[in-house]
């Protein structure tokens, strides 16, 4: 099928937004009118921009308060209609969205919208255009699919069709499942919108927080597969009005599009992709150190348990290990500054499968520069700019690092990598969700608010089904100004324990300390008896209980290099997320230890 | 009275809180629990720290989730609540807030309800505590102030009392007229937010959008006047949720939000300001210019009909006139960079009043060199950073100028300044809304939301009675990134003409070219003659018409000395805003020619 989006998904001029959709792929485009009138392109010059672009101009939208008014009213909108073919037959689009009314004065008569959108789709039809009639969700009196339909019945006119747009259908209580009944041809034109669940007015909701396919909580493939169902072959065309969105790189915000829909056309079958392997593991973390970060860094991991096992053939990189948790630190840095993640390699089944569905999602693939006789290691580039490298468990990538002499010993009980830690660039949280999900394969456990000392935080838990590759994706809710600390959003790399006591007793670095307050208060909280409580205390251990009892014991450590911390987490039992309750108590305390080091 | 305000109105840890509070002139505070739980001070070093600053606190909040709930978890609340009464006392606060219940298993019992709220009470009682009972808006069956009022008189424990917090009370359809009538002594506490009237879920709207009194829709005066009836004499005390406040710096919002409290007693009588000055136009509007940008601006000013009437005796400033408009062009930055408003100045009846009014209310002084023999004039700081100096029509400050022998003359028909566009910084849009409005007395008009190329923009209009005084206070609806234009956000001075067609004739600075396409759906839109159009077309002046069939004519310049345009504006009859609808026309044009120059 072909692939549209609407030109209001995109930030930035008409031109700009032309470009970037034809760069991502796109087939087509909805034309959104503001778009147009606000640039110096003539309609025959949009229509040649387009072709040049290899896009086609699908849509053209949108009629407002077209029908169940009065006469006179209609009769001056069908003027105006008559400019607007006229404008449509020189841009070369031949199907024209008509939204139903919002007119605090619009009339509640079906027979009435009927004839007048008859009246239309005859001045439509003499200009060989089409009219696609669509239920807002909040129209004055036709606000669901299932009674535009009944008018378009009743109007019953080949220029007269249905336009179905995903956010109108399924932010209502009225089923979709009709939709698989429609008369073959008689729905024009699909829109497809995401939209988390959020209880708000669902105009607002609407032209603030819709979301591509898969990165929100809508069923897109089950609304997909009633539309086809009733014949439907035109084109999936995205139609998101967000916020962030509109304010973000239109070339990057065109790319996540068209994930969405290349992800969505897997789901349903339609074009199919390799399926994504079982992941299995977190194999190595690097972080890119400088002159001033590394020392910090390798004291820290000392201190922390892990030996400097492997050095490097070629470059100025070097690993460490404890358990099976393995941390890379590449001095080869080209700009000095805070010490970053600057990739994570996970296992997989079938790594070269894994890389070609990431290459079929759009993913960019690194540029890795191998010396010969080195492993092959392949990475992709995530959203926020870290490699991600997928390698098979079997891979003896460790053959390139010339052993120290120094043996990975038990250190401090650290068994392996739980989750890592990403804070995410304010335009992007949405699209690394989508990223992970798609071409990973991690799923979406949970997304929480909380207030932190700096703002509101949103934390996003991803996983493996096996939770053997987890990962916290984290922004502020609002992108950050002028005052907030030097670290803001930190990283982290959190290593599991099953005695996070005996753990802690081990470390030779410091955690971050925690106040009494909070002691205090999680007695209260949680009924816990004071020798545990007392314990925890002792080694700076924090505590969260969900709501079927599963536990977390964990502890932070302080910042290092600037801009990376280490946690320490035993989940008893099954405790699933990443104790964010706990993150503000983090937060204060590092801001804290900066201000009095 | 006394004046406090919530730790979580304030952005930082909680030394940064009770810093900014004192430095603002708080005598108090509402302590936030999450605030305390995450401070390494223990509570008897925040009671020090507090005394140290001269505040008390007021209040310790809150417990959520005690009332009308089984009787197993009742006594886990006790227990937790005897916990937090030794806290209480180490901290010196003796009024805790305890929230209606929103555990969904609470029951429907007002007698339930009552019952545990006294056992509550004589826990707290022997502690020398007092309870304040307060009906959250979305409580699970307390959620008015009335309903909470009839438990607390079913109570009838000397130690229970209510908490009135405006935004819960304000939210609700129910009437806040019988607060009046409540027993006097029985409201232990007062606490205040606005909000902006908003379409959502009653929770996200408190959790996320309350405002200091006097930025929102909501009638502060007369709610506080009601409990005032009521015999209530603790503190006027803020708690304001506002996910930009989290995030600002707290030293600024701890100051707005004073300034919002003085503003309200001064509304109320409680402590009186010099009254406002009736403002009576703009004298001048300054620009900060350098040798880049001093040239294009003075070319600009030449192209726009102005004359450069004076040179300032010892500054390198200029004086440029037409009409009753009046530019100063001041080289003496210390800094190069785009041209910006400086400074602007307005005309008061009384230059002194309006001084000693913005001092009460805390609008910082500008500080003013001033050589011998030249006039004396006096500026604030506004929340932007620009200068507002405030004269008296009869003031001759333009005898500093020594004049250039050049006359202003008819020029292009410019007569007066019509309104200032000044941007705004996005922590401090609701800061500049309330400082124009208390210390210059200028009316909220409207706040209009528009999509612009680069992302939703929100413009808020404010004005004087006579209107001879206007402001266009904009800001981005979230902080920019780093995708926009390098101009995203100009600042421009509006001109009045009585003919927009005559004056666009005899400009020599071209007009910001206008698309076709502009036109063609402006008649569309507006069924306007073809010739009118095609004059409007011929000049590039844009066109918008009120509901009531007010016009306005307006016509923009491209961007000078990198930050800075024109405007000209025609208004017919009474429209009062500022085309705001043709806002993104320009946004596009201006990129547009930045692009291609």
């Amino acid at each position: 099928m072909r692939r549209s989006i609407a030109t209001v998904c995109l930030s930035g001029t008409l031109d700009d937004k032309l470009t970037a959709a034809a760069a991502a792929g796109f087939d087509g485009i909805e034309l959104f009118e503001n778009d147009l009138v606000v640039s110096p392109m003539a309609p025959a010059e949009v229509r040649k921009r387009c072709a040049d672009l290899g896009l086609s101009i699908d849509l053209y939208q949108p009629f407002r308060d077209l029908d169940s008014v009065s006469e006179g009213r209609f009769r001056n909108s069908l003027d105006r209609a008559e400019r607007k073919f006229d404008v449509m037959a020189a841009l070369g689009v031949h199907t024209v969205l008509v939204c139903s009314s919002v007119a605090p004065d619009a009339v509640d008569d079906d027979d009435l919208a009927a004839a007048q959108l008859t009246a239309l789709a005859e001045r439509a039809d003499d200009h060989g255009m089409r009219i696609a009639y669509e239920a807002l969700a909040w129209g004055r009196h036709v606000s669901t699919w299932d009674r535009s339909w009944r008018i378009v019945q009743r109007a019953d006119h080949p220029a007269l069709g249905l336009c179905l747009d995903s956010f109108h259908v399924l932010s209502r209580e009225v089923s979709p499942a009709g939709i698989a009944g429609i008369t073959p041809g008689k729905i024009f034109f699909l829109q497809l919108a995401d939209a988390p669940h959020l209880s708000m007015d669902v105009l607002q909701w609407s032209r603030h927080h819709r979301l591509f396919p898969g990165q929100g909580a809508f069923d897109l493939p089950g609304f997909v597969r009633l539309v086809l169902a009733a014949g439907y072959r035109g084109p999936l065309s995205l139609e998101v009005f967000n916020d962030v969105f509109r304010q973000a790189d239109p070339a990057r915000t065109a790319i996540d599009a068209m994930r969405s829909l290349i992800a969505l056309e897997d789901d349903l079958g339609i074009r199919r992709l390799p399926d994504a392997p079982e992941l299995t593991g977190h194999a190595f973390t690097e972080f890119a150190v400088d002159g001033n970060s590394g020392p910090e860094l390798r004291s820290a991991l000392r201190g922390l348990g892990f030996a400097h096992t492997g050095q490097h053939r070629t470059k100025p990189v070097e690993l460490w290990e404890q358990g099976t948790a393995r941390i890379v630190l590449n001095s080869a840095v080209t700009q000095p500054g805070p010490a970053a993640i600057s990739a994570f390699a996970v296992t997989s089944a079938d790594p070269s499968r894994s890389l070609a569905r990431a290459g079929a999602l759009l993913a960019p693939a690194h540029p890795n520069v191998r010396e010969p006789g080195e492993a092959e290691l392949a990475a992709i580039t995530a959203p926020d700019g870290t490699s991600v490298f997928v390698t098979h468990p079997g891979d003896d990538w460790r053959a390139d690092f010339l052993p120290t002499g120094t043996a990975a010993g038990p250190g401090a009980g650290l068994l392996a990598v739980d989750h890592l830690g990403l804070a995410q660039p304010f335009d992007h949280f949405d699209e690394a969700g989508l990223f992970y999900h798609s071409v990973l394969n991690l799923d979406h456990l949970a997304t929480e608010e909380y207030a932190a000392p700096f703002g509101l935080m949103r934390s996003r838990a991803i996983a493996n089904p096996s939770r053997t590759v987890r990962l916290a994706l984290t922004v502020a809710l609002l992108r950050r100004g002028d005052w907030a600390p030097a670290v803001a959003d930190p990283q982290h790399v959190a290593f599991t324990t099953t005695d996070i006591i005996a753990t802690a007793a081990a470390l030779t670095v410091p955690a971050l300390p925690v106040p009494d307050n909070y002691y205090e208060d999680l007695a209260a909280r949680f009924a816990l008896t004071a020798d545990f409580v007392a314990a925890l205390a002792a080694h700076g251990i924090l505590y969260d209980r969900d709501p079927s009892g599963h536990e977390l014991l964990h502890l932070y450590t302080p910042v290092f290099g600037g801009r990376v911390f280490f946690e320490i987490v035993e989940r008893r039992s099954h405790y699933d997320r990443f104790g964010e309750p706990n993150a503000p108590v983090r937060m204060a305390a590092q801001r804290h230890r900066r201000l009095n080091p």
